[in-house]
């Protein structure tokens, strides 16, 4: 616990890291759309964040050790951002979240499409999900099937309808 | 929608919703705490909630769908605050919340033990602790296990250490 925790609770101290209105929402465009440059994450957010918002959580998510940032080799001058090991750990939380969404706000048909496959899946499809989260953003061995892939036909789908 | 939402996501309107630094602690003490007055909610306080950001939350939570509030019959003058399904349809956020906050940040051994003993108990034990929350708030059949006193019984131990 730091000097300035509110408790030593587990679920505050995930709040007190977390509980804000635009960290998770960081993370969730990174894990599900894979946006892993300042520039993606702000012009292509569903929820308009502001440029300094983001910038600021971007921030406080290394700090937190829930990113890493690090130079792209592929494009000189830009910062690439990885998930790490506790972020990708948060793929349940986010599941549940997006389920729990799903049910009790009034979230759009479009956009509820992932989150009720990820529900269906259940666990056994969130482990698979964060083994391939591993691969991609911790350099961990490819698993055969891709939930990324599954997810975004899926949304595609429903977003043509 | 509403008009106001940024976007239809169900994560997002989950975080529109109880995305701030303090609802889930309310209904956390609601939930595990067994606080149902205002006055117990803001003395017992393990974080030190300021009393008018308890008393914006709680309002914030009334008008969300999540709490109810009625006159306590046992005492007059005095208000309850009861837990909604959909309220207590978060009970696996927070028991995953929890067991991440024990993994991932420095939470306290005395303050975590409920939250390894719902990890441990999986979904099986939070549905069991659902139920007997639909009794407590809702008025439901009360299930033969009580998961709260196994969760305060082993609080205490630990406290008593």
């Amino acid at each position: 616990m730091t000097k300035t925790s509110r408790s030593g609770c587990p679920i505050n101290l995930t709040l007190e890291m977390i509980g804000d209105n635009w960290s998770l929402i960081v993370v969730r465009d990174i894990m599900f759309g894979g946006r892993r440059h300042y520039r993606d994450l702000l012009n292509k957010s569903e929820e308009g964040i502001a440029s300094n918002i983001l910038a600021d959580r971007l921030n406080k998510l290394v700090d937190a050790g829930l990113l890493t940032k690090t130079n792209d080799p592929a494009h000189k001058q830009k910062s690439i951002y990885s998930l790490t090991e506790p972020a990708i750990q948060l793929v349940p939380m986010l599941a549940i979240m997006g389920a729990w969404g799903t049910r009790h706000t009034p979230a759009s048909r479009e956009l509820s499409v992932r989150a009720k496959l990820l529900d269906e899946g259940g666990p056994s499809t969130w482990s698979i999900f964060m083994d391939e989260l591993r691969h991609i953003h911790l350099g961990a061995t490819q698993p055969e099937r891709s939930i990324i892939q599954e997810l975004t036909t899926a949304y595609e789908a429903a977003m043509a309808k």
